[in-house]
């Protein structure tokens, strides 16, 4: 007989904060680095293009105990009904003895460790004195990496955001932001007023919409792209010097944000080596033969380990090219289940 | 928010019986001919060969309505901790929406979706007058397969069985086996009396251990073979004139339990001819040119349907080869949570 425990949407909106994201995506980069995690095949099934497809990604952390699997649907149609469009959900298993460990809501956790991996990326690479961040795309995604990006960083004035649907979308955005990050992030912290109290302070900074892209990247220290596009955006005589770019749109195969040739002038890091080389950002200047999988300087986990330093001075421009982890989603639930058997929330129930 | 159902394995040992199984498989089979079902790529994982492996196993049955996946484990050490060594779990999602519908224990869906596959490929192909049955292996599968047969036909007098590993395991299996066809299948159908007393009498009959398997092949109406064999253990010069094979042993590459010259003179049906001719029993006469995947007459759908006959005459030998589709779990699993809404057993919990 087996007890597993359901570990709702509505549980995890509670009980993860961007703090345990971040701690679980930054074992997972060291994990990775050290070849300690096996990815099996995706499954990707289009059920009707265009309009509603599906994929299952699994694999082991032998170290971690635990192996399992992502399994997201994504159905357009849902948006007319009211429904969310991508829904999905978690499985953990024993390592030991396969038996089913925990079931969980698997978009509420993407979108905290989605976050949480690109504000890493951004803390061991930019430069320290950076100021403004260009946010490019103000979808899902988008308040998720601002919130990781604030708590994770010190000195941050101002928040510049870019829509390339619509300007409205991107106003709208700034109007909506503030506030959504002292109900979604923020207050998950109410236990810790410390911390509560500088978070608060560094959420409440300056967000600007923006309609003229160039103009915003000239300005930008730190730039993070997280939209589905599949052209560039970002043009590399628009950066300065000592600019940062953290790239989390790019995940599969034909997708680009940002001008390659970039990619010939920035010290690149990524989140795996080769997954990012078939599928992130860096896919397309692979392609064209403008930059080389061995051009890579090394995955964050080294960086995080301390064994490559990273940013090398304040006048080069640094890039960290993510596609994203299903052992991410693993480590992050299971930082969720022992909180959850700390705690006592989700429901235990007999499978 | 999603509310899914969990239904345990004692769940499903109170309420699936084998009457449901088989209505599921001969719709799941009818569909599969229709070419209803689309099966994903299966994902497969060797923790430590010969140790623990696992495999996800996904498909699409949009007449039905649903999508999903079956994942199970098989940690072999769990053995010495008397715990089991096959685990793992069947997901329901709703094909409009992507939602999560149910939860289900897998491994007891699966021994009975094997047994009903079994029982159904020889009540459509074995002559009506057979009176005894061989049973090769006496494993976990065996009583499986005796319950459905004995359940879906008539006049069977007498059950020999075979272990090619130890004639004891095949006495001890004699002696137990009544006692588990009346706790594990007859006692299911408690509810409907008259049905429980035909099957009594069914299951109430003589079950004999043999040693000499070709003797007990000469004798036999119907052969079932469920073992892990990877050679030969049935030769076709010992088959009677309208005996019929069931072949469930072959699942992949590798494995045999039958002379591969069998092929060469009986009528031929498969659950899927794609699977089968892969990695099915036929997979080796197929691989030394003795059998042609277009020698298949075709799929037991088909025959299900009326739309071929099946066995032709008394003194023909026929054969069923099924190596299993996942989408046989799905619609096990889809026909049980239908009972559980209707029945309310199993555990509602919000994901």
């Amino acid at each position: 007989m087996n007890k597993i425990r359901v570990i709702s949407k509505k549980d995890i909106e509670a009980h993860l904060n961007m703090l345990d994201a971040v701690r679980a995506v930054e074992e997972t980069y060291v994990l990775n680095s050290e070849k300690e995690i096996v990815l099996f095949d995706t499954v990707f099934y289009d059920f009707e293009e265009g309009k509603a497809d599906m994929d299952i990604k699994s694999g082991t952390v032998d170290k971690a105990g635990i192996f399992g699997f992502k399994l997201m649907s994504w159905f357009g149609e849902n948006a007319k009904n009211g429904m969310e469009t991508l829904v999905g959900n978690i499985m953990l298993y024993d390592r030991k003895t396969g038996s089913p460990l925990a079931l969980l809501d698997g978009s509420s956790i993407t979108g905290m460790r989605t976050g949480a991996a690109g504000g890493i990326g951004t803390k061991y690479l930019a430069r320290k004195n950076s100021e403004e961040i260009l946010m490019v795309g103000a979808g899902n995604q988008a308040p998720y990496q601002i919130a990781a990006h604030l708590m994770l960083l010190d000195g941050i004035k101002r928040v510049y955001v870019y829509d390339a649907m619509s300007y409205e979308s991107a106003v709208k955005f700034c109007e909506t932001i503030k506030e959504k990050l002292f109900n979604d992030f923020l207050s998950r912290f109410a236990d810790n007023p410390q911390f509560f109290n500088e978070l608060m302070k560094k959420y409440d900074i300056e967000f600007n919409p923006v309609d003229d892209i160039e103009n915003a990247v000239k300005k930008a220290d730190i730039i993070i792209t997280a939209t589905p596009s599949r052209k560039p955006m970002i043009m590399k005589e628009w950066l300065k010097p000592g600019t940062h770019l953290t790239c989390m749109g790019a995940d599969m195969v034909g997708k680009q944000e940002i001008d390659e040739n970039i990619f010939t002038v920035a010290r690149v890091f990524t989140d795996d080596i080769e997954k990012t080389s078939k599928t992130g950002e860096m896919e397309i200047p692979i392609k064209k033969g403008l930059f080389l999988k061995s051009d890579i300087i090394c995955e964050i986990g080294k960086v995080i380990k301390g064994e490559n330093p990273g940013r090398l001075s304040d006048n080069e421009i640094t890039l960290f090219d993510a596609s994203g982890l299903a052992a991410q989603d693993l480590i992050t639930a299971k930082e969720l289940l022992s909180k959850a058997n700390q705690n006592n929330f989700g429901v235990v129930v007999e499978l």
